[in-house]
């Protein structure tokens, strides 16, 4: 182990901080074409041969991007109901996707020009997804739902529609898009929606009753 | 009106077929930095000078590819039931995200790269969910859903999820995914989830009981 790799805050951790910075202002500001490392190195002030040996490529520079990203103590807000701290979960993944400069919407554009982009940022959502089974704990525990109540299903049903219509549908931003996801997936989390685990696929036939 | 505009079965449909044919193929396997007039007119067999003229770049070339997808008669399944018609819908998103070759998910990364792509694949989603709209009446006439239930919002709901594991997180495909959040959606319709049209932003502040 070097010098610098034990130092967090020495001179790697603040070469690093310089061409993060340097990679996502030059995402945002020119687009995944503009970026490579040579760009990234000039804009940074970091020498060539070290944004080389450290990032290799732009595929590199992204997935560090997104890591970097996960350096954080992020956990969803505490509201005191299910449907309050999906909401609030939402209003969070809404900013994102409508921040200026749009560096989310960035990188999930990236993510399908680079397949270690695509990985880092599948890790990131994971991670968060992750971080949010706390607000089913607190909902089961509060009874607000069954105590089988699988997280992550119940977490992506909340979050999907806001992805889908900013991301993939490409409306308008609607500041009502949050809460409406976020009570309906609560309802059908009381229903008992994401009781369990999914049963096996086989025990579920198109057009089941 | 030209001679050509008057005979869809004709000359200049049966030209539209070959480029677009072309364009499809050039995507799905080389991507959207290989497509351009230039590749198509050659691949198509027609014309640069024509294709040049009638879709002019690649944004034309795929809002036709899109705007082409829409020329069927397409209608959601009859299963019986709200939850059935819903897995039967999201079978379809399904099959068309994991198909061979990768048609759908290359016209989506392409609408990252070409605004004119963007709006017709979005036109495309919105055309096909206005289709659907029969799959909640049916469940209204049935007695499975309040009247006001909003047909749109509760079919983005019931698919989101499908496009959002599969296009975003990358998960692996999954057969249980259709069903899973056609369910889930189902419940939550029953539980009046979607019941009316979305209430302004104001009256639903985060952490709301």
């Amino acid at each position: 182990m070097t010098a610098t790799a034990r130092r967090p805050g020495g001179r790697a951790a603040r070469i690093r901080a310089q061409v993060l910075t340097a990679a996502r202002a030059l995402l945002v500001e020119r687009g995944y074409d503009a970026l490579t490392v040579d760009t990234v190195a000039e804009r940074s002030g970091v020498h060539r041969a070290t944004v080389y040996r450290r990032w290799r490529d732009v595929g590199g520079l992204l997935a560090d991007v997104l890591a970097s990203a996960l350096d954080d103590d992020w956990r969803p807000r505490d509201t005191g109901t299910l449907a309050g701290d999906l909401t609030a979960l939402n209003e969070e993944v809404r900013a994102a996707l409508v921040e200026d400069p749009p560096l989310t919407m960035a990188l999930i554009a990236a993510s399908f020009r680079s397949a270690p982009a695509a990985t880092a940022l599948g890790r990131f959502w994971e991670d968060r997804y992750a971080r949010c089974g706390v607000v089913v704990d607190r909902a089961v525990a509060r009874g607000e739902v069954p105590a089988g109540t699988d997280a992550r299903r119940l977490l992506i049903a909340a979050t999907a529609p806001v992805y889908h219509r900013l991301v993939l549908l490409r409306q308008p931003d609607d500041p009502g898009l949050p809460g409406d996801a976020a009570r309906a997936t609560a309802l059908a989390a009381a229903a008992g929606a994401f009781d369990g685990p999914a049963p096996a696929a086989a025990e579920r036939p198109v057009g089941e009753r």
